[in-house]
């Protein structure tokens, strides 16, 4: 995948694969990555941010932090986009 | 409490204790609040700031967002603050 933009969404699994996918996508060429996590997991994507930015340092930038709430099968969600660009 | 900054840590309480401790800060006259969160509680955090968004309205702005890491006895945990005005 190459473009824009790539988005990653955070859920269950290690938080070492997500940071994986988004040094790959930035490898890849991707100017743009959206980290995005739900209820539970937000704390685990900011994690991810952390861990991106200790591995990638300057070369990535905190483009833009956006919180709300969505609805998910009828139940309201707390979500947060954190946008990365390079 | 009155003055310009007031500090709402969000921890194991029920949600209601801090949105209500938010709008009291803003009818007390403080201009500015800051909610905190950390770790597992940082997506009762965002919740709060919805809830505060639902009642309060265009009356509360969204100043800023901050999301990072601390250490918290010697344990890295992640942070968001999300700072509110009116």
């Amino acid at each position: 995948m190459s473009g824009e933009e790539g988005l990653v969404s955070v859920g269950s699994r290690p938080l070492s694969d997500y940071v994986l996918s988004v040094v790959i996508l930035f490898n890849q060429g991707v100017k743009r990555v959206i980290l995005k996590g739900r209820g539970g997991n937000i704390s685990k994507t900011i994690a991810v941010y952390n861990a991106v930015k200790d591995r990638l340092g300057d070369a990535v930038k905190l483009e833009n932090i956006e919180i709300g709430s969505e609805y998910l099968n009828k139940k309201r969600v707390s979500y947060i986009r954190i946008v990365l660009s390079r």
